[in-house]
């Protein structure tokens, strides 16, 4: 019998184009353009020009576009750059079946790839699916036992991805693509220790750049194990407890690709947040005054404070802080991106109120839901409860509310035509050349 | 109380060159004639040609020496390269503590380093003793649970050991080497299902580059977490489930370098398979005709199944195969290089000697034993014991042995002056800038 890392091998390097159906297309569609105003509105981030300042320097020829920036550098560090600008408002999409961001290090790697050698649009969506496919289904066999053990998925797995997607542009035969697996599967990383910090989104750049390395040198017959995924001392048995779901890893493969459980944020912060905040802005909307609020419990499934229990000094602690998640919905009413900065933790009037929060961990409560128990200066008790918050896959961010989306992270960049940028990326398979499109998004 | 991840960064930022004693220069020393030897004798693998045409397209300025090659190429993929070479034949030095090989992730950073900034002698070894101590302190303090699980732990601990030595070197505060911890520890990775292929010398290529990275992000201040080994989410949770010998790890941190435990190869395989090697071709040196062997059983530690129970088809997975170890003492008492080619493995007598070999686990047996029982055509038995083989740390190779080994591996290599390489390297510490003999080992 074939290994189950031979078996994925080969339905990568079997499929065709031809065969990805519309439902696929035009979830693909719109992670794309979600990626791509994720990765414009981080690439101004502080940890974009640390990382080309302190890497910058072993760029190779700069022939890359890296999204967002004005520099070049060479295909593979732009990979890693663009990997921590989509990243790193933490403003991606989720798969909440396994918690990974999984365009993030596939998208990553191709449009660096893309903007140096020709690719057309058909060939490059479809390589994305490939790659998004192979990241979820690895996610999904080995939830939660990867995830819950500490690792990032979304870099240690999302590896596997750009290795597929970028093996598939260049063309390998099954057994290159069994090494780029291998190649993927031995640098696989990324520990939760980092949430909270810039490291966070060097995962997905490392992988991205990774996977992109990986593909390259599998080509010219670097060679490594055969059974990166299932073997005894595979990617499963090392990081996953040996947790893999061969079947339903196996199911439908190479004819269905997964992209129906996959969500896009209205708020750039942790996931599991997301209700906390909606629910507390409802509050703000219904006219509760701030200044009257004594103490706030939100009731919240055990993840959430596994994830988010930060209290938080910087931004970017705030994306995974529910403290933080409560107060600015109290507060402010909103959570857009102003929320998350380094000067809105420091708000005295958002850290008064963080600290009267506290969270309960219910596990009667859903991953998606949240009950928030508002009590007043006078005694007055407002309880409230909120399941499936937008975004969430019951309440899906529709395609205008993507565009929206993309506008907002997109304003402040001068230079582009960003309007027409966001109509290229809607029919991106209809370009010639991806390449075209990733230069105009500089 | 300071965490424990914080007590380290504060151990390399204030340790001084003056503290370290002569046994600690000598040890040093020795690893590194050892490491030099291994990286020029593995300079010409074919994994070699092949990581330089995949990479080497996305090099930056070159300017830095990859040791044993012509070519030139940035400090981070000199870096990467030094490590595969140094580790591709398994001949460079070995922890039996913890079966790191500690020596080539740190020295490959460090070389690649002072290849291009001006590095005194004294700092350099100074530097690599900080990495090594590092290396050699997380992998005694998560052995034997990390590794088991099935982390090639040369490059996931490895990587920790690049970062400090080249943290230091960059002069990093003690904050700036808390992130080049924290990000040693997000890269942390290098699985055991590669042992027998390339990807096995990959891994502190792979460590050596991702370490050197860590530390010049985290000289431009790329943040990560705070508690990298020890935090819930942290290195030792995420890898090693938990086990953390906090009190030896920190047992005179900072005055004691641990060298001691060190060892060096007499033969170019894996290290639990030597004793089979010796004591197989001491039993051909007796006089016993490899054709009138009908039968070999090797009584060995359970470890030794565990890793090396390759049926080989390359020379690669030749040096992880117990059967081959006894097949080429047996056949042509020695295991030197050429015992590793993919031609011995593919030599007919060998191939029939190891489909007469057969491993058993027996506990009673040490790591550094085993037991052989070689019964004749005639049905004559003989039966020999070894304990401690040469290179073992009751046996360790003596400096004349160590300059046969690093001539033994350099024969072939045209231009450079290797006695005059070896005796500088032997007064390493002496060298007014290191860069100057790194450029001559090219």
């Amino acid at each position: 019998m074939d290994s189950l890392s031979s078996t994925l091998a080969r339905a990568i390097v079997s499929s065709r184009a031809e065969d990805l159906n519309e439902a696929t297309l035009v979830e693909a569609r719109r992670a794309l353009v979600n990626y791509l105003g994720c990765a414009l509105g981080g690439a101004g981030h502080p940890a974009m020009d640390i990382a080309l300042r302190a890497l910058g320097q072993f760029s190779g020829p700069k022939n890359a576009a890296v999204l967002g920036r004005r520099e070049e550098t060479d295909m593979s560090l732009a990979a890693f750059l663009n990997g921590i600008s989509s990243h790193v408002h933490d403003y991606d999409d989720t798969t909440p079946s396994n918690y990974i961001h999984p365009t993030s290090p596939v998208a990553s790697a191709l449009f660096a790839y893309a903007s140096v050698r020709p690719v057309s649009g058909r060939d490059f969506i479809h390589a994305f699916v490939l790659g998004f496919d192979t990241v979820t289904r690895i996610g999904d066999a080995t939830y939660p036992a990867h995830y819950k053990v500490g690792w990032h998925s979304t870099g240690s797995i999302g590896i596997f991805g750009a290795a597929v997607a970028i093996g598939r542009l260049l063309g390998l035969d099954e057994k290159g693509m069994l090494w780029a697996l291998g190649l993927a599967a031995t640098q696989s990383s990324g520990i939760r220790d980092n949430f909270g910090s810039m490291a966070k989104a060097f995962h997905p750049g490392d992988a991205a750049r990774g996977g992109l390395q990986a593909a390259f040198l599998a080509r010219e017959g670097f060679t490594t194990g055969t059974t990166p995924l299932e073997g005894p001392r595979g990617f499963a048995a090392v990081t996953a407890g040996g947790q893999f779901d061969h079947t339903g890893f196996l199911d439908r493969l190479g004819t269905h690709f997964r992209f129906e459980g996959n969500t896009y944020k209205p708020y750039p912060c942790g996931i599991v947040i997301h209700p906390t905040i909606e629910l507390c802005s409802s509050i703000h909307a219904e006219g509760v005054d701030p200044a009257r609020i004594a103490d706030v419990e939100c009731r919240v499934a055990p993840l959430v404070r596994d994830l988010c229990d930060q209290r938080p000094d910087s931004g970017l602690q705030g994306k995974f802080s529910i403290y933080h998640a409560a107060a600015i919905g109290l507060v402010r009413g909103r959570g857009g991106l102003d929320e998350f900065t380094d000067e809105a933790v420091a708000d005295p009037e958002l850290s008064s109120m963080r600290g009267k929060v506290r969270a309960t961990p219910d596990p009667s409560i859903g991953e998606d839901a949240v009950k928030v128990i508002v009590r007043l200066d006078d005694g007055q008790e407002i309880e409230r409860f909120l399941e499936g918050s937008l975004g969430n896959l019951r309440c899906p961010l529709s395609d205008a509310q993507l565009a929206e989306k993309f506008l907002g992270q997109t304003q402040g960049i001068a230079g582009a035509d960003i309007h027409a940028l966001l109509a290229r990326c809607w029919r991106i398979d209809d370009e010639q050349d991806v390449g075209d499109l990733a230069r105009s998004a500089r």
